[in-house]
């Protein structure tokens, strides 16, 4: 299940036509979701109006085919809680939301708010777990319990911790699987497979769907042998978000995505949102040059 | 200057005979500005709606008399402009800004991010420094430098961070003084002042403010003596903010404010946004019998 | 390839019966080799006197039957080769050392530290990659280069960072595998064999090193079910280390591991060496349920 | 009080005479005491040897005069109280012990910790609140009980959280000032004094003594004006420990403090401790132009 980039014309407002060939290619791949306006997707850069239009053209695109989530990414309950209703309207299938941010809050509060985001949406909320944006960690116990009580309906791991993801899957297995865990990283989505992850929503999944795809085939089947060497190839592709000299942070990885997808011939720009702007050509070249490597995926026809 | 915060009413709408009666009585006691949505303002739980409301009801009860400030607290640039845009049109006389957070920016992009914000904006910027909430400390090089280059007006500095604060002032100094500077830190004030202070933005001047005043024109007057002896009696005061027992984090500091203003008699509830819930009766007790033992202040007539 | 704990008597002196105990078993189980003054064997706590002593011990207990590892953790680089000299006079096939801790080193002076440590040591050094302690992490490129300059035999990867551990096992890989790889983490050395790990030097294995060791076997034959099995049964039993309520922090860990091998008969005294307090007996009871709910392991006759 | 640098020679001996020389200074500049093996004195770098060398030579070289307090930086409790035998036997009047570090200790431990060290020393104990080190921060409300009951005798606070100070010297005097309070900020002194210091330990006092002095006698003399022109002036010339290029972290600044000291002719040579090097000859030469500008302080006759 895909975050989805938020593709951006060179004045910044929506690509729409570019976010129709991404969203098909996708689709095609085989994947099971989008997810748009994740951290990935944008979402603490989109305004709101940017918000609502992105997922009403995902919505329209994916034309049922698949599930459309959104991103409700907001500091406090009460802005997410608007967050959730302007998603709702626009016909998300679900909603993925963080802790409280910016203002800090503790363990209580945190339980506090995703009961209330839970018992006040009409469509299931996912909790985001991503601890290098929102500077707390969500507890296993917690979640485990917000899912036995219907406020949660899943998770999006992304906070880097395998061992407490462990923990995780374990809780939530003895509890009878109330919730449907994801891990968000690349790179050791086999190692999150044997822990128990139920699927996979990576950045990089933009750029080579298929892989994904025949990732989670692989494990569907039991092949864990091939498993592992797709999650090799994938891990070695993932380097295109570490060769970016001209921009850091979050711009490296989304700016390498948007690159090696303009190469793909899916985007048309690889504009990002300020205060970011997209790799220069240099960089573009080695994200070009990692592609080429990792011989996937070429030139939609 | 102080840091207003948010009255609400019991289900969570705005009290708006409260927050005039709090800025009456701020303006009586002296003050010199008025600054709302700050992070004691409640900014990151308010709806968009709200803030708009909260900064049009400051502005009209203000009636000129002093300045008022708004937070724009959000997440990057693009949605911190929207919120520009909205104090400006509700009447703010300048505004104040954080670093992005949420996704990672660094020193290049922070710096983008307040130049792209003195430039459209209408009125003063002033760099909100809060590393608290946004895990980010802000440079003093790069503060002067957008001082003189007019992007920025100054600084409100909650960083905690007083050796940085010392090298801000020195820099700034140095330059000519193009930033105003202010500190955030209730109780360490006097030394704020020797380092270079232009002012204060203390959140427990919502319950002592004559106090505030009272220490700001002993240092206007160099007696130093006066400006240490009525911090020493604000920095006992401020346990108030640590007594809570019922609720932690963000909610202990301003729920405490309120508490002590709901004893006061400015506020008619201390309500507190969701996810956090107001002080209890104990808490509120402990509350009021430090602000007996300070002596101050007293009820409203 | 367990990191011992250190047995200590009521009056934390090194109990030397318990410790010939705890070796004589691990090594029946089919260990691979000790690891003594880890973070679980106590270095941090060991004075110099109490360090050789257990070196010395451990190596006539083992009399060549596995190699025996020492961590050798200090400070900073000076101190770090006392530790090397010391412990190799003991008798130590090879050392483990952190990075430089306390004060703060940057990227060159952490290379310069092993280069420094490779050259002067003549024994194999492995580095120990714990930010938790020392609050630096080691970087995948640098390791792998240290490693084919042969400053480093291999890593032992206590970071908590998969993602990180999927690069450096690439970056070995594609250098042709100079350094051996080792995973701290109890409960996800599943996902670490998949990634690449070549061993595991987990604190459990005091408790259970029939199961690691059966784990590993399974990894060798390519049967990543009953890996994936051993793997979710080793993590259950892992919640012995999150049971206790006397003590918190380091002696909640290897507390749990002492109290579990007294209830095994392997140590005699379950102490903690100062500022810690073994856990009390409820505590110690919670160990025990767990143990007996595990099914693992039964007393020693 | 100055922390005084550990002169070495090129290959990392103690320099006895340049030691003398820095002794001699400090004292005819009128320095109330000499703190060696702070972090400053380079305690993590030195071997247990070299340590007690170093007492040994600082006490034979005071004299008398002044007390000698000493660092007697561990990891943990056992081996602190290694650290503070070795450092009596040498002669010490009192020594500086920080939190334990490396293993994970929380407020239970911490408090034990001070308690043994407290109850063991034959001298008196001063806590060393250095968080950036040793990654915990020391809670007032603990120091003042730990004061009162006869553990510790004072507190060196290098935690740069000027807040928790005011706290710590507030709650110190409500309880009859058990505990004599230095803060070893360089340049906020002013803002502890009026906070409630009675002394300072700045490492930039190697290199400016008399205008700590001059600093300490203006704030005895209650004349804050003289204070804070001489805390300016001492601000700009800390400057030093920021122009190095050459070599970041912990060897920035006490590199900076070496290369003025032999520009001073007060050492011989300007080494660092493995894995540091000595700043090049361009930051040597920032170093002194930094020390010209500031006016002070002329080259030894």
């Amino acid at each position: 299940m895909p975050p989805l980039v938020t593709p951006l014309t060179p004045d910044r407002t929506l690509d729409v036509p570019s976010l129709e060939r991404l969203i098909a290619r996708l689709i095609a791949a085989g994947v099971d979701g989008l997810f748009v306006l994740g951290s990935t997707g944008e979402a603490p850069f989109c305004t709101d109006a940017l918000r609502v239009q992105v997922v009403r053209e995902a919505v329209r695109a994916a034309a049922g085919r698949v599930p459309v989530l959104a991103g409700v990414i907001d500091t406090q309950t009460g802005r997410v809680l608007r967050q959730i209703e302007a998603a709702q309207k626009a016909g998300a299938d679900a909603v993925v939301a963080t802790a409280p941010f910016y203002a800090v809050a503790h363990a209580p509060q945190i339980r506090r708010h995703f009961e209330i985001l839970g018992a006040r949406a009409d469509v299931p909320v996912y909790a985001y777990d991503i601890p290098l944006c929102v500077h707390t960690k969500l507890d296993a116990e917690m979640l485990v319990e917000l899912g036995a009580a219907g406020a949660l309906a899943g998770v999006k791991d992304s906070s880097g911790d395998d061992v407490a993801f462990r923990r995780l899957a374990l809780r939530n297995r003895a509890e009878g699987g109330p919730l449907t865990l994801f891990t968000g990283h690349e790179v050791v989505v086999d190692g999150a497979y044997l822990a128990g992850a139920d699927g996979v929503v990576p950045g990089l999944a933009n750029v080579d769907p298929e892989g994904y795809v025949r990732m989670h085939a692989a494990f569907r089947a039991g092949d864990w042998t091939a498993v592992r060497r797709e999650q090799d190839r994938l891990a070695a592709l993932m380097e295109i978000t570490r060769v970016a000299s001209s921009v850091t942070g979050w711009g490296a990885g989304v700016g390498a995505f948007k690159s090696a997808l303009v190469a793909q011939g899916v985007l048309d720009c690889d504009q990002l949102p300020e205060p970011f702007e997209a790799l220069d050509a240099g960089d573009a070249e080695a994200v070009r040059a990692l592609l080429d490597e990792a011989g996937v995926p070429p030139p939609l026809p």
